[in-house]
């Protein structure tokens, strides 16, 4: 019997329900009064504008890499998109340009407040050799919730979207072939005012990197293993695991390392006195199970302040309701429960998913539960 | 009747208790096991030495402010202290060059994941017109905690101080005289890996560059009026908000914005259904207070992990021990116990203490509680 992981992996975008084509994440009401109040004082500025778009192109085009060689995020295209974006002018015009430095003043405050946002997509070329972008316009929305949260400027979507469109018409060649392999693009924004106060940044850059990558983990497909800690937590309610800020990543990398010294791929996070599952290393968690009614159900994590919004979580839902042949819940489950299934022989599968790692088996998890005996 | 704050702020460093002069931020024992670990790594790499530093001054040294028009980290002196690690050679020789940009490729670390940590230290001049800094080994033992934190190299605390030490000698002419005028330094370590693997950063640079400032808060020593959220959280247990790191500063601007637009200057941290007060805007919070049993007392949120280890924080308590004029406790306080001391007309003084802001009164505190209501 193929396996869920596996029906999943060979969907093809044109197999994807038509509900996935126009759903990005809506904002929240907040969300919306925010950006409303920060539209209101910018009718003043500029806005960033395809019809803008600058192009200076490289004189030296870069030798491609052989699929074989690519690791994730390692080589990139020979352009960038630019815009830079002042609180007193607005956007400037929108920018192609060599893929080259940035740089700032040492008191830029990206390098002192975290003030960077990012969002991750993948392009593809299809049989007729004709690009392929996967749902970009929920990146495009999650990036300016993103934006909003650092109260970094707003953007209309539907011009980013057009600007990423003609970046990847100039970098068509470094979209490699191949199952698996993918031009990774990498929008992001950072605030580069140029003095420490701590208020919003007066200045911002926003711009687009694109790198020819294959599979994320060098198992391929093959399952990672898991450590399930107690005594370190991702996210908070209250808190921005819910925004794809820069400042969600680099406080898991240490225990990344020490997962890794333990000889496991990833971390597990939990949350909560009961240990909720929350998500996996960098991607949203999956559990596919046959539950305590005997009902075959696909679980994850519900949207509750703490969980990424993933692209990849999201089109997973849609195809697995629009197939109707198992329960599909965005409900809490602990490691209790995971624990419980396992056991009685009713864990099917378990399962990450990100657009960097595509859908990736989990292994084995080992729940460390040391810390929480302590307390 | 003097008040505490008064007399807080009249101390000068001479009349600090001795024991003050030697009281570094101890590192967890897990944190000792940790930078072991990666001492062992390292043993081939060049440690940073400041008997390597080497000095590039400016042929073009540029004119000071006057006092009136100094704002918090706009202007900067004409030097900055610099030194490149990478994972493979270890420091580079440090260096005191002009101050000028940095110049990294977009898909350094630094901008995608938060790989970012700081210090804030002042430097004064004294009646003789010597160099006087405030418990600066505090300081470096503190980024060292924060760059192992992030998996950043480590560096021997005694040798930056040094290279600290000679950057100043080189910026004496940068240092303010005036009571409120000092010196502000920003030592600064970023991850510079050119690659977006989430992992830990093969190259990273520590910096230092200077800014002389005058009072932190525009409202110079008058009171600021806090909005006290739960809705809203900055740090928690499992978390990092008891490093100095760039991602615990970028999320809070928006809810400061929010404040402003409801008259306060500041947020006040809270956390758990009790509404804990852990700190001030960007400052450790201290409550002094008749309490229930009639005694007059100092409390501040005891270091749970949540919470800032503050270089002044620890000076007050110290100082307020030494005096042993009433009593001091690093113990939880919650919006309730405040409130029914205000009622009960026992609140003596609410007040911030940071290096940036030094001490700063706290006005009135609105509780909006609606949030938790709700829930």
């Amino acid at each position: 019997m193929r396996s869920l992981l596996t029906t999943l992996r060979r969907c093809q975008p044109r197999r994807l329900p038509s509900s996935l084509s126009s759903s990005p994440f809506p904002l929240l009401a907040s969300e919306v009064m925010w950006r409303r109040s920060l539209q209101t004082a910018a009718t003043q500025q500029r806005p960033l504008l395809a019809a803008n778009l600058e192009r200076r192109l490289t004189e030296h085009p870069r030798p491609l890499k052989p699929n074989n060689e690519l690791v994730f995020g390692h080589t990139f295209s020979d352009h960038m998109f630019m815009a830079e974006w002042s609180a007193d002018k607005g956007w400037s015009n929108p920018l192609i340009k060599p893929y080259g430095k940035i740089s700032l003043e040492p008191s830029a405050v990206v390098f002192h407040y975290a003030f960077e946002c990012f969002e991750g997509l993948k392009a593809y070329k299809d049989a007729q050799g004709r690009i392929r972008l996967f749902r970009p316009d929920m990146n495009m929305s999650r990036l300016l919730r993103s934006t909003l949260r650092l109260t970094l400027p707003a953007f209309d979507t539907e011009e980013l979207l057009a600007c990423l469109k003609e970046l990847l018409k100039v970098e068509k060649r470094w979209i490699p072939e191949g199952r698996g392999y993918s031009l990774y693009i990498r929008p992001t924004m950072i605030g580069t005012q140029e003095s420490l106060g701590v208020g919003p940044s007066n200045r911002a850059m926003l711009f687009i990197i694109c790198s020819p990558v294959g599979p994320y983990y060098r198992t391929g497909f093959n399952a990672v293993s898991l450590s399930a800690r107690t005594d370190a937590v991702r996210a908070w309610p209250g808190g921005t695991g819910d925004y794809k800020l820069g400042l969600n990543y680099a406080p898991c990398i240490k225990l990344q390392l020490e997962a890794a010294k333990e000889g496991y791929q990833q971390n597990l996070w939990l949350f909560g006195n009961d240990h909720q599952i929350t998500e996996v290393g960098t991607m949203n968690c999956f559990v596919f199970l046959k539950n305590e009614h005997g009902e075959r159900e696909l679980v994850t994590p519900p949207l509750d302040g703490t969980i990424l919004p993933g692209v990849t979580r999201d089109s997973i839902l849609a195809l697995a309701r629009e197939w109707n042949e198992f329960k599909v819940s965005e409900r809490a489950i602990n490691m209790k429960e995971v624990l419980q299934a396992s056991q009685e022989g009713r864990l099917i599968e378990m399962f990450g998913a990100g657009t960097a790692c595509i859908v990736s088996p989990d292994g084995w998890v080992e729940a460390e539960t040391r810390e929480s005996m302590k307390r």
